[in-house]
């Protein structure tokens, strides 16, 4: 009988595309979240749920947060719709140790910017070039698995110069066929919580079916999960006794 | 006939302690801010003006903020009473390119907050504790002309765990009599913006009088300036051509 | 029945001083090698063994190293009498993903000088200081089951500045009574392999003995596995199909 | 009358494939290490010198290096003839504060090695690819005055995985046509001495002759000179007085 509890993962999305565009509805008829949250919960040791904005409290309740591990995070239209109040719950969480993947189009989000402190701007174009994603951190367990690159026959560019932080660990770098490359999975540490950036996720590709992709987000959320909440202080505290 | 610009610094003060506190009052008769602003006046090659809280907009008007290299920021009680329109301005002309240089209690100001995205928390004491602010990157331009280390004979304490991300560059590291240790000057590039925190300047003791901690002071804004002003964008690009 | 293999250790000794001087064997009578791997062999998953600078190839033959997943490393006196093709075996073991815990005055040993690429210098003092090792990183691995700080009542002082290369983590930083600091641990990334230096351990006092210290070097060989071994390689490769 | 002194450059070239090849000879007729001495020689405030494989020492006397600020290296073929006391004696003075720029191939030059601690391996290419340099980190000194990226029409490529630790600072990365990504500048620090590494510049193309190329080497040596010379140092040093 095993006592490891299993990591529980909650997979968030905005769920619009979806509902609004054919062409995103027949790829992910379920929401990309679902093709996410499905790919995660075939993974030993994953516990997964789902949460979307228009759910009462974008589906975050504190009681959901009091069961999430590791959250992921895919927004894009409608980042401005997210209740700050939503954005100031989740950030206190991963402060305090809970794991975050953001992803794709989430490099604008509420909360990935209110944890970079940096513009998270980058260039960009919706043309159907091929991505390589490298490999340059190839002892990185978020890499477990994976050959020397990913390769995606058709994706949105994202360019650099990527506005962010210089990261804890660079672990992908991309390289498109119009010319461009991008920092494209790198980690931060903040407060007692690990965050992951992944690029790739545009909508109108089936992304999130590819399953080295799969592999990179459940490795991810494995390496996320601290185990830790630690409650912020700023203790007033005495010397030590002479 | 030089063409060189002078670096134009704007020394912020919260300059409340200062009206309220005997104390305080007796120590910076005019405000901690006034103090910075004359040790950094009589370097060569800045020119140097001051803002403060209760001046409207905070004294940093847009005419202001064009006019400012390098901003430096002292604040303790009345961090909520900076807008947040304010703080937004700020962050905006750091990512630009604006040096800020925080100092002490700043640690929990808005503008440090939202550029560090992490909790910014420490322990503390205020018991006359002794600190030694010890060099580790010697070769740092913003600790030109030190020896080994800085000592101040009173000051608060601060502990660690600082709750900040992994600075770029660790440049002081502070030991206190009472037996706790300190992260005392590091930087961060947020955007085209350099960034200092540097720890002491408690407003009950006369350390903005010490002429090693003026030296760091005028050292950072040296340092901190980029002669850059890029505004932030995310362009939609063309691929190259075949 | 498991299937998970345990972590293989190698705990390196000069082991001089234990058989020159009565002060230290009396501490340390099997050596401090010895002290050690006792402490890792009560841990669950760990298969310890030792070697020591006076065996044959200084107990570091193929068939050790090939059976070696962390190495810890301790040396003082002798550093100049190991042997240079040892150390090249060693540091391409590290490369390819052997973990490596160095400690205490094996700072200045040749296998931590080539992979630091550093001065690796520090300034020092043996005059029974009291020692506090103050987590700066609460949230990481190797300080799992530590309260803030680990408190040694004497042990040699090591201060700053401490001549290496910025650290990819800071652990720990310490406070001495006679007035220092010193960033007594910290992480790099070197080819797959994963380097942790931990500070406290002269030879005279029982340090070796400590839980807490015990503790955190068990918590740094978990870490430092990383069960990759990968030649170091430089590929003559063939451009994308068209 | 100015009392600025001018920052001292040698540049260091093997100077062989410009002997033994004529299509090399045929681009840089004087050697690789002369047009780039004539381009930092048209800066201001640049004094520069060379010094080549086959002169005695190397042509890196102590007298030549007790005049040199800064110092570039390219070298290719020969690595193993560089004697290793001159490596010792060029790895003593970068950690007392003397600049580094290393060129291309030197990834694998002794020094580059030596201050690495790393493989510095990669993969590679001969096929005539284009680069495309991309800035990565807009605001620093080394990529003044260039447009977003530097666009080389052929280049050998040179891919990742890059064996180096992490960047203190990543300035390009390039995109390769056949598919591969590379970090083609970085800057790390070494004891006191401020270290470039730039990646293009295959000795069948005229890359030194691009005039985007001389102003990143032009940059990187005003970034890199220190003004230090800290000798190395280990003090046993007393406790404070109480």
């Amino acid at each position: 009988m095993s006592t490891v509890q299993p990591i529980r993962v909650t997979v968030w999305g905005e769920f619009r595309h979806e509902k609004n565009n054919p062409k995103v509805a027949a790829i992910y008829p379920q929401g990309m979240h679902q093709t996410i949250a499905d790919a995660l919960g075939r993974c030993a040791g994953f516990s997964v749920r789902t949460a979307t904005l228009d759910e009462p409290e974008h589906g975050l309740s504190d009681a959901v947060l009091d069961q999430t591990d590791v959250l992921t995070w895919w927004g894009h239209l409608a980042h401005d719709e997210v209740a700050d109040a939503v954005v100031a719950k989740v950030r206190r969480r991963v402060l305090e140790g809970m794991g975050l993947i953001v992803l794709h189009s989430a490099h604008y989000s509420k909360i990935f910017l209110s944890l970079m402190g940096d513009t998270c701007s980058l260039s960009w174009r919706e043309a159907s070039d091929k991505e390589r994603l490298w490999v340059v951190c190839p002892s990185h367990p978020i890499v477990r698995g994976l050959g020397p690159f990913i390769e995606l026959p058709t994706e949105e560019m994202y360019g650099e110069p990527f506005g962010i932080p210089t990261p804890d660990e660079l672990i992908f770098i991309s390289w498109f066929t119009g010319g461009e490359v991008f920092r494209s999975g790198a980690t931060w540490r903040r407060g007692n919580g690990r965050i992951f950036y992944f690029r790739p996720g545009h909508e109108t590709y089936p992304t999130y079916h590819h399953p080295e992709i799969q592999q990179v987000i459940a490795n991810a959320v494995a390496w996320a999960h601290s185990g830790l909440r630690i409650k912020d202080d700023a203790p007033n505290v005495s010397p030590q006794k002479p």
